[in-house]
């Protein structure tokens, strides 16, 4: 590693180009950067592209994004627990869109302790766009930091619209009221809702849960909301606890906390649908295939493709024509 | 969506932050940059201070790291889809222990057709350092690429080490190996590999195939590749294709997709293990909750927070104490 140390101090820089081409920092940067407000001759040109290649120069996305006020990165803010297996599915398929128009995703990982913090953090990498996918970290006071740092586009999948936020309408609460609607249509009066304890799901599991809970409020329904890890053991205590609680439904949060608990309550020996109703959400490949095969919610969510070419409207155009908002749609099959 | 439009017009530079201070745009950078090299004046300091908060202005991480010469980016290489499960809960834990020391961790998605294109893509964001997951992705070309754009950590895990690279060993022909032992061992001679056609995997799938294939060298065995997208289609294609194959064992690529074929085998009416045996890899937490319960592979990966101070000591030294390789364990239950 005694080779890293030394490499590093070698480090080159604008001016060690400027000097093997005889030129000037700032022809070297009216060159790099296409700057076309300067008049660069050809054969200077040249010369300036020569010892950037000779010294193995590699231009500033982010030098180059000062002037151009925006680079070719569209900042997703998401902790990478938080991508299920639909969620990831579709930003493969969006980064895939998004390179057709020269863009490149990057997932910012950074935990914020407010939205202030975030978009300032987010900001100093000075995104072309960002795009939020969970509703609340990309309000009004966060896109005012954002768009004075000179980004274009703020998208953000949100149950209502903030001021200057291009909004595709989602509604988590919704898919809490939709589960808790069917499990009560079901005969289901006591219903479980898993609360991952999962960094970053609490943004998308707090409005299920206060979904759920509404439905209740205008029925006999109570609802018992069920901390859980999605580990082994922290499901296996839930299951073993199931008599005390006594609850004949639950919404799991998602497909994948469904199919952990559907395992732990077959191996309590508590039957499924027949003591207790279970419904899923995501409607992933291997919903279909448990035993018993998962009821869930199906999310139809606009495509990576109208996406994409929404943000490149807003980074191009400052705006671009409304997406339809997402829906969820319940999906029957036998856990309820 | 007019509204960000005209936004957009107002972003906010140090110019401006200079021009309401009444200083010079070198002294905003000084104060604004905590540049030590130049002497400013408190009551200077607090006025342009002052006029970049009045402004709302956020300082450009990557123009402080044109001076600092590097910034508090971890950098990681990875398509969405090629972080399972297993890794994904890994990652998680990084991204608090590199918070510790102040860093943020930033996924970038992009697909680039060569390891040189690659670095210059990354070197543009100009991270404090670079952990390259898939042992191919940075070789010794592009780790001086990234030197030279001023990036002071390189980490991969690799089978090998390469030139100014801190490696953390890891080859991903062992799990092949391991997998295609065990099932020869179990009687098994006609062998499935699982290859996922999803972006991304190719890197970790293809050196699996390749220790399978060494294994069936040394053996009267054959291997035969199986070309599989993660969804119920191709998967219960690939079952329906089974008598066909005659294949009487499988080294599914990992838990996820060895679950998914274990659902269409038996839907199949394919007896497992009577008739194939099925491995799988990572030791997720629904390995053992399969029916057959899985038989796989864990990874014993160095911890998130051994991998954090390493990368914050090849930022801070140049240097760090080598981790242990990562060894796949195999972990037998009833699959195979």
């Amino acid at each position: 590693m005694g080779i890293m140390a030394r490499r590093a101090a070698t480090a080159v820089t604008s001016a060690d180009v400027a000097r093997l081409a005889g030129v000037s920092r700032a022809t070297v940067s009216f060159v790099l950067n296409n700057t076309q407000a300067h008049r660069v001759s050809e054969a200077t040109r040249t010369k300036v592209l020569a010892a950037a290649d000779t010294l193995g120069y590699v231009p500033h996305a982010a030098a180059r994004s000062l002037r151009a006020g925006r680079n070719n990165l569209v900042l997703i803010p998401a902790a990478v627990s938080a991508i299920g297996r639909l969620v990831s599915g579709w930003i493969d398929d969006l980064h895939t869109e998004l390179e057709r128009y020269g863009y490149t995703a990057v997932l910012h990982a950074g935990r914020f302790t407010d939205p202030g913090t975030a978009a300032r953090a987010w900001a100093e990498l000075r995104p072309g766009a960002v795009l939020a996918l969970d509703g609340t970290s990309l309000g009004a006071a966060g896109a005012e930091v954002l768009r004075r740092a000179g980004v274009r586009a703020l998208m953000a999948f949100a149950p209502q619209p903030a001021e200057g936020v291009y909004t595709v309408l989602f509604d988590d609460r919704r898919v809490g009221v939709l589960a808790a609607e069917h499990l009560v249509a079901r005969g289901r009066r006591r219903l479980g809702v898993v609360m991952p304890r999962e960094r970053g799901l609490s943004a998308f599991a707090e409005p299920r849960l206060a979904g759920a809970r509404s439905v209740a409020a205008r029925t006999t329904a109570t609802v018992t909301p069920l901390e859980m890890e999605y580990t082994h053991a922290s499901a296996a205590e839930l299951a073993s606890g199931w008599a005390e609680h006594g609850l004949d439904g639950a919404f799991a949060y998602n497909d994948e906390y469904a199919a952990l608990l559907l395992h732990v309550l077959r191996d309590a020996g508590i039957d499924v649908p027949g003591e207790v109703a279970v419904v899923g959400c995501d409607d992933l490949v291997t919903a279909a295939l448990q035993r018993p095969a998962l009821t869930t919610i199906r999310l139809d969510v606009p495509s990576a493709a109208q996406v994409a070419a929404a943000l490149h409207d807003l980074i191009e155009t400052g705006t671009a024509a409304p997406l339809p908002a997402v829906e969820p749609v319940l999906v029957r099959r036998e856990s309820a």
